[in-house]
């Protein structure tokens, strides 16, 4: 096969960006539970409504389907967010002392737009694999970030105030999102991908990986 | 409020080709139970098809959501098609002596690709309020289909091969979704719809109307 | 290169479909100067319509486009329709008594929206490739027609009424765009059409071929 | 008419971000002829990328246009963007040192790629007014800060290196621009703007006001 593993050679090929981002000092000191909670309270509350124009992401990539197999695969993602996920998360925020009121009214941080329009935008005007591969740093991106600080030496699970936070990342079905978005990138590769598109995907990559960069240092400034 | 029940207004604007297209010989024919089975399994054919794009329509409809709730209220159809009913059309077809292979590998009749692309397409271009007009004649006038032939004196139930067709689209089911995407067009009239657009809206409802008369005549001419 | 000729390789894999389009009676009757006065008003009327979905569709192009150089292609045949073609279809029409106000208020016939509609969700829903690959049946297909009928020996050209028709398709111009185009798929090919894609497009310049024959029927029968 | 001048409305009711946009630091300090010229530099390399992305918001909102006018006045701005103002853009850079090659190898910054997204996916998202809306802050913000700041008295016209950028959107055919299009915005809102919809236009015309300031921020951070 011609292409292979279109995700791992993304990753490595963007391998500054992708360091930057997983290993963001956002993410050292959430992991290490150094982080002072004003920050982790204004990630929560710009992380839903992140969740909003997430789910309109997969909503998108339904529409965007070639095949019924990857609209369903789609339609369970959407589902499973607006179902379930964001219950969860308004949920995770009480117990942060932030209401659903709260949430509602966030206004909505320019970080924060510019990750979630950066892709509904690149996924509307490319294809179905354009948009999974500005989705990929999102989805692969925290699955790894849970799986290995869950494994990390500096990391501090004992009194850490985000361990569930990283638990929540670090569970299998997390790690079989990503696993299963990366094999349907794949899949998309092999009928999508010619000899010239690798140059342009990585572009897609490499800019949505900076700004997941972007949302974390947001987390960092409560006041942006 | 300044906007009256805009389906029930579309639907009197278009009175002609609202009779025409609920009215249907084809709708009249399966309601007597006369209509050749030749007609019904080319329109079930064609139908499985149609339902790959209608839910993708749902899918466009979610993204093209204003709030979380009609996200939500559009993310349970496409789920409910996805999970629910393609499946209950498959087996509805086996039946009808009609194999999964077969249903697909239709090819698409032009009369459906011409209904689905239109809905799609004006979706797109305009807001979540055309997408709704568009997919009108489909929600609201299958409902409406189902209920009147249900009740209506010239409708053979004893022995008509197509009666769990009729019950399946009287079913409350059906009858709620309608009404329910009645009340959501109101509540999108009402935002997006000024003194000057019902024009514009009439124009897309009646050429959406026209397209699912242009189904009913494909069904009734299974070389087509 | 291993994806030698795009559109030839689309034409050959297509040839039962692509012969019924540009060797459809109409345009054997056209170029025979047989067709009835009826059937080419229809035609030009339709063809206003056309016209304008066309634009946009070049528009999509434009908005879709990977470079700058497809940027300014597209922009390019989108300036040449909205500026010149358009004025010189309404002139045309004028010469065959159909003036600006009916073209204006022409109600747009099934096939027609089934064509463009097509073509623009298909556009939406895929990549660029898509898109011209749908549009492809349209511009290659006239260019070849108006080449090939002005060189047939079936084709009568003094006091064929419909001779001036057949030069303007026939025009370097149009042979010019029809060979740019080409060009252009190709070389979105080598990027975007990986080892599993010629099926899809195979899918989508049938279903064109097929939508646009459905346009020649729609000619013929001046009451659809 | 029920709607008076919504760009107006929308100017007064967004005060503050409107102020802090056309009144920027980066705004005063060019029109001072105080702006370190390496902020400029950065300015203009981000313009470049700017430009191609603003061209595509035209492109679609051609390919969103209810009406031949409003397509061709799209059409209109598309055109000269693509083929005079971006090579404008081009010579005029060049006065600064900046070659063609770079403008073309610069990589986009987060705060560039987050306007012109948030642009393009409202205007995707939503209709032709949405995107309108969303391009306003950039069409008439450009075209006001160059008319005020032309006659402001705290501007520097002897020996500013910054006087032709000023006297470039003090233009009567910028400001004519800026005009036609809010009168495009009025009639577009007359149809399609309900009584409910000022509050989420409002949220648009804020948004793309605060990414706008984001834009001049990264201005005046040259490493950003």
């Amino acid at each position: 096969m011609s292409n292979p593993d279109l995700f791992s050679r993304l990753r490595t090929d963007c391998h500054d960006e992708w360091n930057a981002y997983v290993n963001h000092s956002f993410v050292e000191q959430l992991a290490a539970g150094t982080l002072p909670e004003a920050c982790f309270r204004h990630y929560l509350l710009q992380d839903y409504v992140f969740l909003i124009h997430y789910a309109r992401a997969w909503a998108l990539a339904c529409y965007k389907a070639d095949t019924l197999d990857d609209m369903r695969s789609a339609t369970s993602v959407l589902q499973g967010l607006i179902d379930y996920e964001m219950s969860l998360h308004i949920k995770y925020c009480q117990r942060w002392g932030i209401s659903q009121a709260q949430l509602e009214q966030t206004p909505e941080a320019n970080a924060n737009m510019a990750y979630t329009r950066y892709v509904l935008e690149r996924g509307m005007a490319g294809d179905a694999l354009d948009l999974l591969v500005a989705l990929a740093p999102c989805v692969m991106g925290y699955a790894e970030i849970g799986r290995e600080r869950m494994a990390h030496p500096a990391t501090r699970l004992e009194g850490n105030p985000y361990r569930d936070w990283l638990e929540m990342y670090a569970d299998p079905e997390m790690q079989q999102l990503a696993t299963s978005v990366a094999a349907q990138m794949q899949r998309l590769a092999e009928q999508r991908m010619g000899t010239g598109r690798f140059a342009g995907l990585r572009t897609t990559f490499s800019a949505a990986t900076r700004l997941e960069i972007g949302f974390w240092d947001m987390g960092l400034n409560p006041d942006s």
